[in-house]
């Protein structure tokens, strides 16, 4: 039920994506059965009359709440327990799904996220992790918005966290980490950052030192192409929604002033379109849960469900989990069976 | 002599002003002699003959110490005091000139500025304001790198001095402030921010709120048009040099795509043109200092002195003095006569 345009979206999408991926791939539709009845009803009785055959691998989930964009996102857990959220997050952490996909209140995704599946050990907080595309190759940006306010540390864990996702999902071989900063120099950047830089230099990672604003048009800086980009949440939210916004108001731009349809220009550079890649891993949950934009399309559903099926598949949470706990000092994680 | 590509560009740039701009005005080239004149003399021969009658508008100032990217910004008035940045800026303190412009060390001219011109009463930094162009119309961003770590008052000064600037020199009668955060709700944003936000509502400002990064994009809210947006001078810097990347590459990946000239394309979409917005003002000090990219073309120079002269001319910088002198408790401001 999440989304500017559920259930439409979430429902198309979820046909979409079993028409891609093989069975014994299934999907569970969480919300109010009767409504995700009609409209797969609606769906495959018309424009998804093609797609009739994967009706029968998805299974409804009873969910009769409904999480706002308007509810707190702290108190959606207690006060909507049988929202399409709780319920369907509830499902990974017992283990009767593989993982979650919303395009619903990204605070109360997040919130209820992280109580459920629960924080890897020695986290503070989870991270959103988004792909930027630029004149190279994609980028994965984080943290996007979980973490206004974030330590050097809390950098740190977000470098190591979005190492491991740059591995599993985007293929890359000790991926190239960049601090996002003002000026290349170490003695560059806020107070935050400053720290960072010489936490991330003793890491064990893959670290090329600062980036700044241009190297993430680029996607590449004068030491190498850039596969990661770490950032607190309040810098990578404003630059994601000026990306958002500023890639279509360019090619508007463009198309007015060369005569081109507008539509057509954009559908060629689809390398540019958000829905291409879907959705935003929560990343540090033990869990998959990808977090899509609330004007998500069925396509840009449809990839999320990609996203969250290569997370699974490349056991993605329990790589972090184990590089995060490399990392930590072992007096400073408590043996198993004692309380936190 | 500042700037990657001095001393050609800046005294090019100057000829470029001259032939734009009536007498009486005229520029002072400040640094070494011979330098200047065998540069003038190569450009009035050749490329910039057709300009040869603006020739007698120029002063050359001598100043024969050279300032480099690579000297400590704090330093150079001290190590460097007859550079051309010193000697330059000393001519405005001193009332020998109405304005300074460079393309050189950035740190550096923002360090002799305050020390030479000094703040106006009631600020702790200065702001450099750069323009942003957007679908909707230029909107002034502010800090765009003088200052990585800010304080909720500091913002709330960068929001006056900015109001100034897009009256003055933008021409937005009560300009629209917005302040740059992750939402449009007053609770979202960072500690700072949302200190700031508060400050913001009891300023007497025309403050229409949060804004979000999209909105810098396309220049407007559901509150209307924006004129000036402030933020601190990392998460502004960031955003200034991604978008100066950014632009190019959409319009070069639109050019491959479409099979248009790029250059071409460029030139059409002139609005993008950083070179267009010349220099960004130092605001805050008592005194006309513009700050040009250091990549600065001649045309990008001219603009920039452009800048300078209406800077001058609406008197900008006693109406900032002013707003702010207005804005500050009497207490706070020592009588004319005593010691700061």
């Amino acid at each position: 039920m999440g989304g500017d345009f559920a259930p439409q979206a979430p429902v198309a999408g979820a046909l979409l994506a079993l028409a891609e991926l093989p069975a014994p791939l299934e999907i569970q539709l969480v919300g109010p059965t009767a409504v995700i009845e009609s409209q797969l009803a609606a769906l495959v009785a018309g424009e998804f009359a093609l797609l009739a055959h994967v009706r029968d691998r998805i299974i409804i989930v009873e969910a009769p709440d409904v999480v706002s964009m308007t509810d707190k996102p702290a108190a959606v857990l207690r006060s909507k327990p049988n929202s399409s959220m709780s319920v369907g997050l509830r499902r990974v952490a017992e283990g009767h799904a593989d993982a979650f996909v919303s395009a619903g209140n990204t605070g109360a995704q997040m919130a209820a996220s992280t109580v459920l599946l629960k924080l890897h050990a020695g986290l503070t907080r989870p991270a959103i992790g988004t792909i930027f595309p630029t004149a190279h190759q994609p980028v994965l940006v984080l943290d996007s918005g979980a973490n206004v306010d974030c330590s050097a540390l809390e950098l740190v864990q977000f470098a190591r966290i979005g190492a491991t996702y740059a591995q599993d999902l985007l293929g890359r071989s000790a991926p190239a980490i960049g601090l996002l900063s003002i000026g290349e120099e170490p003695e560059k950047g806020n107070a935050v950052v400053k720290e960072a830089h010489q936490l991330l230099l003793q890491s064990g990672l893959n670290f090329i030192g600062n980036v700044e604003g241009r190297d993430m048009a680029t996607g590449t800086c004068d030491r190498g192409p850039i596969d990661v980009v770490v950032c607190d949440g309040f810098v990578g939210n404003v630059l994601l929604k000026f990306y958002e916004a500023l890639a279509p108001t360019l090619i508007g731009m463009v198309a007015s002033h060369a005569g081109l349809d507008r539509r057509e220009l954009r559908r060629g550079l689809h390398q540019l379109d958000a829905d291409e890649y879907g959705g935003a891993p929560l990343l540090g949950v033990n869990g998959v849960s990808i977090i899509s934009h609330g004007k998500s399309s069925p396509k840009a559903i449809k990839n999320a469900i990609r996203v969250a099926q290569r997370a699974h598949d490349s056991d993605m949470t329990a790589h972090i989990r184990r590089r995060l706990a490399e990392s930590v000092p072992e007096s400073n994680i408590a043996p198993p069976g004692t309380a936190a």
